[in-house]
C-alpha cells in the first residue's frame, strides 16, 4: 500500500472523518483500519503484552474489562453457562461481586453452591475445599485476600488440592478439566506474588483503581482452553470475550499502574508491614487505657494478613459512629466493606469469623498506602484514643 | 456529629486511611461514609443530576453503565429476564450491541425475535413495527439512528404505534405495560432532541466517547416503573442496577460533555448539515467524471439522516482498500461498522438496504464532528478523485 506519493499535496494536519466511532481522535477506535486506529489498535495490544508479561501469562490470556466486579462476573457466569447442574465451591468471605453471583445462580436454579466456613482467624483450610469437591464441580472460586479483614487465602495450597482431585478422578490427560480454579485477586495485587502459573489458578481478577490505576478498568486473567462464554452481547472484541469499543486510554492506564507496583512492590511490602504491626502494637497498648470496658477485638489473622490492612472492632462502639468522628477529625477509614457500606446490612465476614461481634458494632477498617507515614498512624492512634474518652456515654 | 474541636491539633493534610476502596484519595469510592467519600458521592449524584436534566428525565432514572454496549445489553437483557416466553420486535439494521443480543436470546431460547426489514432508504415503517407485535411482545427495541449509514428513525411515530397498541390490548390503567419501547440513541445525541418523554421512550442509551466526553461510560435511562433487573451482581450501586464502585470521574465526564453538547446543538446541526451536502453535491460531480464506469451509491435516506454523516459505495472498489488510500493522504474515514471492522464479516447494515451491493465493495463512512471544516471536505473529495483515477486498474 502506498504511504507517500510525490503527487498529490502536502498537509500535516489529519482530516478525521470517523466521529460516528470516537468523536475524540486521541481516542480513535482501535477497531477502525485507518493509520489512528491502527495505531490505537497497537497501543492496546502493548499494554496487553505488558501487562500478560508481569502476570507469566500470555497476551490472549488477558482481557479487559469494566472492572473487577465485571471480571468476577464474566469469570463465574461465563464458565457456569456452559452446563446443565453445575457445583460451584466457593468461601463464605467473598466479595459481593463473587457471593452475589453465587446466591443468584441458586435462587435461578442455574447451580449448586457450597459456601466452605472460614476459620476464625478469617483463612479457608485448603481441606475442607477439596472435601467439598464433588463430581459436578466445575469452579472453585476463593479469593486471594479478602477486602475487608485483609487475611491472605493459601492459593497454592488449594490450587494443589484441586490438582490431585483432579487426578484422582481421570487419569486421561485432557484440554480441559474441572473444577476450574478462580481467584479474585483484587486486594493483593500491590503486595503478593502474582505470577498465574506459579499460583495454580486459571481464572484472576483485579482492577485498576486498587493499583493506583485508573478507575473503570479490570482484567480478567483466563488460561488458554478455559471454557469461557461472554455474558454480554456486541462487537467481537477481547477474543469475542467482552464486546464494545476497547478503552486504550484505560487499558495503557492499567498496565502503567501494574509496572510500577512491581517495581516498588518489595520495598513497600516492608515498609508496611512494620507500619501496620506498629499500628497493631500501640492501638492495643493506647486504647486498652482509655477506660473502655472490653478489649478491642482484632479482626482477622494478624500475621497471615495484607501488609496494608488493620481490621479493629470496638464492643459498644459503632464503627459507623467511628468513622464518621475520625473523618470529623481528617483521618478516612471504613465501617465494614466499602463497596456494601450504602446498603445497611451487617458485614457478612465479621460474621463468618466472630459470630459474637453485634451487628451495630460492626468493624473499623484501616488500609495503609503509599502515602502512608508513622505520623499519620501516631494521629491515627491519638485521634482515636481521644475519640473513646469523648465517646464513654456510649459504653458506659 | 462534631465538624470541628479545639482541643484537637490543626492538621491540614488528609490521613487517608481507605486505600482498600481505592488507591487514589482524588477517586475516593464514593460508597465510604468518611467525608472524602460523600463528597464523591455527592458529585455523583450532580452529575446524574445533570444528566437527567437534560433528557427531562428524574435522576433515579439515570443509571451509569461501562458504555453503551452494556446500556443495551442491561435493557434488553434486564429486561427479559422476567418472563417465560418474551417476544422482542426489532429491526434488522439494529448496532451489534442489540442485535447480538437478541441472537443470543433466540439461540438459548430465552425469547422469540421479529426483525422487522427497513425500507430501501434505512428507515423502518412504523406501520410495521405496529404490526409485528403481538400478545406476548414485551419489548421493542429500534436505534434513533443508524451506526454505518445514519439513518434517523421515526422514533416518536413508532412510540405512538406503541401506545395505541397498549390501548387496543388493554383498558385498564397500570402501572407498567406491554411492550415496553427501547431506543439506542448513541449516534443522536449530539444533534438530535433527546428529552425521553416528548420521544415516548421507556429505556434508551448512550455512551460517552460518541460526544465528546469519555470513553468508558455509558447512560441507560430506564422510566419509573420499568421492570429492569441487573445482569451483573455485586454491591447494589446505581439503584441496584449495576454493581462496582462507581467512577465519579467519568460520571462527571459524561455530564459535561452532555452540556456542552446542549450548548452548540443547534449551530452544530446547522453548520454539518450544510457541509455534509456539499459533500454528497461534490461527491456526486467530481466522482462521476473520473472514468468509473457505474455512479457512486449514496447509502441512506439522503434527508433523514444524521448531519455528520455520508456513506457511500464505489462499485467495484473495496472500501477497505479506499480506507487504506485515504488514511495514507491523512484522511481517517471508516470502512463498513467501526465496532464491527475487525471481523471482516460484511455490513448487515448495507445488506438489508441494498442487495446489489457486493460483500467485497462494502461500504465507506464519512463521519464529521466538530472539527470538520469545508476545507476538509475539499481535500477529501480531490483525494477520493485521484485515488479512482490511479485505482482505475480495479475496475477496467
Amino acid at each position: 500500500m502506498p504511504k507517500s506519493n510525490k503527487n498529490q499535496p502536502k498537509r500535516k494536519k489529519v482530516t478525521y472523518l470517523d466521529y460516528a466511532s470516537s468523536a475524540l481522535v486521541a481516542e480513535a477506535n482501535p477497531g477502525g483500519i485507518h493509520e489512528i486506529g491502527m495505531k490505537e489498535k497497537n497501543k492496546l495490544e502493548n499494554a496487553r503484552a505488558a501487562i500478560a508479561q508481569i502476570l507469566g501469562a500470555h497476551s490472549y490470556e488477558i482481557i479487559f474489562t469494566s472492572g473487577a466486579t465485571e471480571a468476577n462476573n464474566l469469570a463465574i457466569l461465563g464458565l457456569i453457562n456452559n452446563f446443565k447442574k453445575p457445583h460451584i465451591v466457593t468461601t463464605n468471605i467473598e466479595h459481593a461481586s463473587v457471593l452475589e453471583v453465587c446466591r443468584h445462580l441458586e435462587e435461578t436454579k442455574q447451580a449448586e453452591v457450597t459456601y466452605v466456613p472460614v476459620e476464625k482467624n478469617g483463612i479457608v483450610d485448603p481441606r475442607k475445599i477439596k472435601k467439598a469437591l464433588k463430581k459436578n464441580t466445575v469452579l472453585v472460586s476463593v479469593m486471594y485476600a479478602n477486602n475487608e479483614i485483609g487475611t491472605i487465602q493459601p492459593i497454592m495450597e488449594i490450587a494443589r488440592e484441586v490438582r490431585h482431585y483432579k487426578k484422582s478422578i481421570s487419569h486421561k490427560q485432557k484440554a480441559v478439566s474441572y473444577p476450574i480454579f478462580h481467584t479474585d485477586a483484587t486486594q493483593v495485587i500491590n503486595y503478593l506474588p502474582i505470577k498465574v502459573e506459579k499460583l495454580g489458578v486459571d481464572l484472576m481478577s483485579f482492577n485498576g483503581a486498587k493499583i493506583y490505576g485508573p478507575k473503570g478498568v479490570g482484567i480478567l486473567y483466563v488460561k488458554k482452553n478455559t471454557p469461557i462464554k461472554k455474558i454480554m452481547f456486541g462487537g467481537n472484541q477481547e477474543f469475542g470475550l467482552r464486546p464494545g469499543t476497547e478503552n486504550v486510554t484505560l487499558a495503557l492506564g492499567i498496565a502503567k499502574a501494574l509496572q510500577d507496583v512491581e517495581k516498588i512492590k518489595e520495598k513497600e511490602v516492608k515498609r508496611l508491614t512494620k507500619l501496620r504491626d506498629y499500628f497493631l502494637r500501640t492501638l492495643d497498648v493506647r486504647l486498652s487505657g482509655v477506660g473502655h470496658p472490653t478489649k478491642i477485638i482484632f479482626n482477622g489473622d494478624l500475621k497471615n494478613r495484607l501488609p496494608n490492612n488493620i481490621n479493629i472492632t470496638i464492643p459498644g462502639i459503632p464503627s459507623d459512629l467511628l468513622v464518621i468522628e475520625l473523618s470529623a477529625r481528617g483521618i478516612m477509614a471504613a465501617a465494614k466493606s466499602a463497596c456494601k457500606s450504602g446498603d445497611g446490612k451487617a458485614s457478612h465476614v465479621i460474621e463468618a469469623i466472630n459470630k459474637d461481634i453485634k451487628d451495630t458494632d460492626g468493624s473499623l477498617r484501616f488500609s495503609l498506602g503509599r502515602s502512608t507515614t508513622k505520623k499519620d498512624i501516631e494521629y491515627t492512634v491519638k485521634s482515636l484514643s481521644e475519640i473513646l474518652q469523648k465517646l464513654k456515654r456510649w459504653y458506659n
